[in-house]
């Protein structure tokens, strides 16, 4: 959680447009792969330099540069140049710790985003990927953590299926937002999972430690809310078409993207309504099960305590206690011992305590 | 609840405009319900194949065309493409997950709503229902989950009752809509029946499930209230009369749709405030018996306890215990006791444990 | 509460502007009171008829008149017929769910309000309004529950005091609506006094009815703010003016009873804080009690515990205790638990909790 | 609390305009103070009867007129009457029940606030003043509860210290009502120090009653924040510059005490935060003694009660327990116990109960 | 947290404009520190008296004049005086009890803003900070706790790296507001690692201070917000350009500054939300032990009280008691005893309290 902070601390005092790598570092090798298209077909490369990336800035064809992992900032810096970025713009791609946004520049957009990996044990990650929207390129920077989602993306570009090869540049931006925020849905729906399974452990066998995996939830519903809902400001600004490098036949499947955002935005907020019942439920049941205890210990304590208390007062070693000496004495505080838990018996059930 | 996001997933990755069907199937076959009318009369049919739809499109009478059961793609497909539908539509149409939502295209308005259903044990379902305004039809699009509530609408088609067959497509819109939204009070209605019911519950005999049941029925609140809120929106936008497709005459009682959606929202509201304040008082009268049940215990625990002693004082064995011989020595002691017993008794009373 | 629900679902399914009364239904017959008046007099009269009513209609003078309880559709639908009104808002007027608000129609405007009764035993009632601001005339509905405010401007009416005879029909209205908006203080009065008793009750004596009669009031505020918050606006709108129907000089009042509602608004609120922070002492109170029962508990039982344990010891029969032949042994126990029991008691001293 | 309503329902059924003091009345009598001033110098005098203002009205000099209680509605009217006020603004300023609020009439403004006292017991009174601000008077109207804070500017005015001679009566009303604003801090400071001790009283020493006086402390930030909330509105109304009277050289002041204003209410906001954490800090104090308490009791009970059973066993009168006739058995069992009450000793040692 | 209004109260009654420090007072001296630079180099000096910044006022280069502590009057009064400021605004200047705000006068900018510094002790102090933004000159203002954050800019302006010398007064206050905010990253960074010490704290070993760790935290925040929240209003204003001051080349590097003000907020929000998860965490881990407690007693509880019972039957001193003269009798009570101790296990087991 504490990701959002880790780490940036560390550039304070630095020069605005220092390109310092903020966030996680791994091993993986820095890859810039290309897939070049139009009407007619598709190539694709992984090139060695950035030098190579300068023939496809001026080409009439769309150009995807993928760039997987932004920790060597010098690869950045070279990319920077090359396509004309702003210097804050690359200091923005080298930080990993950014929320989802969205700036004009001149003849580019800048929009940064969060994809979403679920390991399968509940654990939410998120890994930054920033887009480059020029006229007839788009650059994908990704944090290069756990690979993306993007697959079904290069599978359209190689296959030449849908619209997207004839489309422009805009309209490969759209397709890639969207296989992120289609993520999004298979990312709660695995959630929304680990909820029900929750909210029937709450009813049938809580447990301690019940309470900290509803607050994990929680939290982690806190993460995404926060990812999603810079996202619905990007997406909307995107699409009100105030740029050029956005057509208006793109904003009708950005107005798309919009609407899901919104729905994922509302499943956020119903997990969370339905995280506070749970806990709600559990906090409920402890109640109940205290109350049941102490039910059960006060039930045996008032039937027994009076009773032993008989029997102390007979144990009395006065030497004048006429009772002791009557023939059926001992019978005779049996039976009245009997009489008053029978009272007792009645009493609470009259109380509805049993 | 999670029926929002469920099967949203399996989408993931396929390319905009992919005619897939999200949601519960049915084994109820696809059909095609056609109500044709002008001022003069009314002609219904049951059409067996999409293209018998073609010569309504252009016909100057007012069309109905109801599909009822969204689930076979390629009939969406053939009626989308029959009427110049856009992709992103279809693939709406037949996703059953969506938010009530109002798109306007140039020549028809796209409108999503959600139709309830109360099965009679306090479950409300949700059900899809699409509409599509064309200049002089209009294509509803059920997902045929459990029946509809658009009888009276076709009794007044049949009928000619009120100003329906002299008006144009957009009152019948409005028609159905309204239809829909009158649906809502029924239902909230049984909701409000049950919230009594259950306030009884709480006051005269709370059990454990009595919680359980209340975070039953606040679920269901949030359902509405997400099926209700942005219809709001939707009505709202349909009667500022931004398309040229709603004529003013219609305007005033989409108007009074838009009111009674409001009044559907505040009585949402209040009954949430209403459940808010049962579980208070649920979980007030759980610390109440709490407290009668130690206050109980405590009394009786504190009144026996010193005598238990004093009586184990008089049970123990030495040899010289001067009070063992007096004559009069039990008396005495259960005098003692009395006395102790009496003024814990008294105390009691006075601090109103009693 | 749910009368704001109850009724409406039977009209579900009825077409647009089918006049059905929606409500309770009293014995008291229908009466039509007509007050018609100039600068220099004022006559009164009661209709028997509908028909009656015609000459007013385009009469210079101003004409209020009443309609006490909208059961019989039959009486509003020849009056609606009668000043041209809108068959959607003859339907309101029979349908006393409404929620407070104001319809702007061509040549009158249309407004909905709820009047309330207190009856004495903190049972707020709401009884619906309605009122049709003509060019010379004001229609105004009741629903007849128990009585009207208006005998105020009756009287002013009759005597001439005032600017009101001098003034239009706008003026009338406003008066009408200001008797209404007066009549919440003195039952906001009422309740505040209910309150400060509740305040009181939970500080001196609180029982476990008292939680109950806190939510109680607490729902009377949900209930009282849904009635005054639409009314805001409906009279914010009134001010601004945009209709012809008011006049200038009119509205400087108006805004004297927006001031007065915006007041309402805050009492209720204030009411709804205070409700909450009785709540909570009531709670804490509890929690204290609880602490205070459990301590007694606590303090008797672990003083006496361990002196029964050691009586117990010398009530064994072992052949072989030394103890039991001491001379002294008897006193020697006693002596010793003495010491017992009154380090328990510095003990408990220093813990402070005697 | 309930003082913002109280007195209000006595008013119900008046016409508008009518006059007729709101509030407390006082014994003090009415007073009505002048300072008449320009740049060369000051004349104050007490007036004995209204008439002896008209001069006033229209001099070149700039004139305050200070009443002092607004309790007789006749002098009001005299006033009024004079200074050409409106029916309602004469009513309101006899209301003492206002809200804070601003209101343009064509030739003067009026204005309506709280001045707050506090007596020391941390008890806060709301007075209210009216201001009439017109091209050079500005006429006071104080409550007259429990004196004024206007002193310092009066003796500015005497004085002729700093700009405010020179100025014209907006400056005036822009002095008194920063005079006003100022004093909110010295009560909020006061009311700062007495959070920081119950803050200190519930860590320390936290009794029954800190909770309800934590509550009157929160009712009184309610009451603070309903005096200090719609000031800021006014204010910001007048800086606007929307009316004539304001002239642009008073805006920058006006803005200064806009800031003011924000900053009470800050204060306001942070104290709420601030005593919402100590009722939370109370509350688990009170669980957390529970626990304590509940821990000592479980501890005592547990290790003595399987005692006493075991001296019970051999307390048994049995003819036949091989035990009893040991050597050593009383030690043997003395043994026995002090093994058991150290195994529970250690248990709960583990346990981390001790 | 009260140091938002402490020493306000002191300043009331005296005219706007009064220069008087409010605030702590340290036994520092005044130093007045100038950096006067362009494109060449830049030259530092610290003045001796405030005379000595005539010159710089009309220089062409650009000067940055940073007076360290405001506790002296008089010096602000005579740099005021120099630069042409406001009285309001060497007021504000004074106080340092502001809130960060923006002003803009006609011919420089008034913006204040809080310096953080966190003391290690997770103390978090604001220190104020105001700048006055003129055409060619920067003065800053530093209430003089605890050092600066400006090293880093000092720094640049030495050595001339990045475009901080080639750029104006304004890239100048961009690049000091950057430092401030970019230290609150810092200070939040250290707090996230408290909170995750203070989580891992509550889950493992929980005591009584933890709650007031947990607020103590809680109230940090409240107070970050407050330094934060303003904040960004302030740079947005600052970014949209409304002044001439600002160049259109600085605000692009103001929108980054915007974006990390917004960063800090969402971290702060973040941290409340994660603060009060522990809290519940908390509470609900002492519900636990409560009933773990209350469990183990009411176990040990009901399984000897019944015996200690029946040992108290044979302890009777009855004469005719016939099971104590039985061979085995004591051997048979041993052995129910050890049935019921038995059955009671069962029993619990199956309750799952075991």
């Amino acid at each position: 959680m504490t990701q959002f902070v880790k780490g940036r601390g560390a550039k304070s005092g630095l020069p605005p447009g220092t390109l310092v790598h903020i966030g996680e570092t791994t091993d993986r090798p820095v890859t810039i792969h290309v897939m070049d298209y139009d009407g007619e077909g598709c190539r694709e490369s992984q090139l060695q330099s950035v030098s190579q990336c300068i023939p496809y800035r001026d080409a009439r064809t769309v150009t995807w540069i993928n760039v997987d992992s932004v920790q060597q900032a010098d690869i950045i810096q070279q990319l920077g140049e090359c396509f004309g970025l702003h210097p804050l713009v690359m200091e923005d791609i080298l930080n990993t710790t950014q929320r989802p946004k969205l700036e004009v520049y001149g003849d580019y957009l800048f929009v940064v985003m969060k994809m979403l990996h679920n390991n399968g044990h509940s654990e939410v990650r998120a890994e930054q990927v920033c887009f480059i929207l020029g006229p007839n390129h788009v650059l994908s920077f990704q944090e290069g953590i756990a690979g993306d989602v993007f697959d079904p993306v290069r599978i359209r570009l190689r296959g030449g299926k849908g619209r997207i090869r004839a489309a422009g540049a805009d309209y490969l931006l759209y397709a890639l937002i969207d296989a992120i925020v289609d993520n999004y849905f298979v990312v709660l729906e695995q959630l929304g999972e680990e909820i029900e399974a929750l909210e029937d452990e709450v009813v049938s066998r809580p447990t301690p430690h019940t309470v900290r995996r509803i607050h994990g939830m929680k939290r982690r519903m806190i993460f995404l809310r926060r990812v999603v809902w810079p996202l619905r400001e990007v997406i909307a600004s995107l699409q009100r078409g105030e740029s050029d490098l956005i057509q208006d036949a793109t904003q009708v499947y950005l107005r798309d993207v919009y609407d899901h955002t919104i729905q994922a935005m509302d499943s956020i907020d119903t997990f969370r309504d339905m995280l506070s019942g749970i806990l709600d439920v559990y906090l409920s049941s402890l109640s109940n099960r205290m109350n049941e205890i102490m039910k059960f210990l006060t039930i045996i304590g008032t039937i027994f305590i009076p009773l032993t208390f008989i029997v102390g007062v007979y144990g009395m070693n006065f030497q004048n206690i006429p009772e002791l000496k009557w023939q059926w004495g001992y019978y005779a505080v049996i039976g009245l011992m009997a009489v008053i838990a029978g009272g007792m018996l009645v009493y609470f059930k009259r109380k509805r305590w049993l």
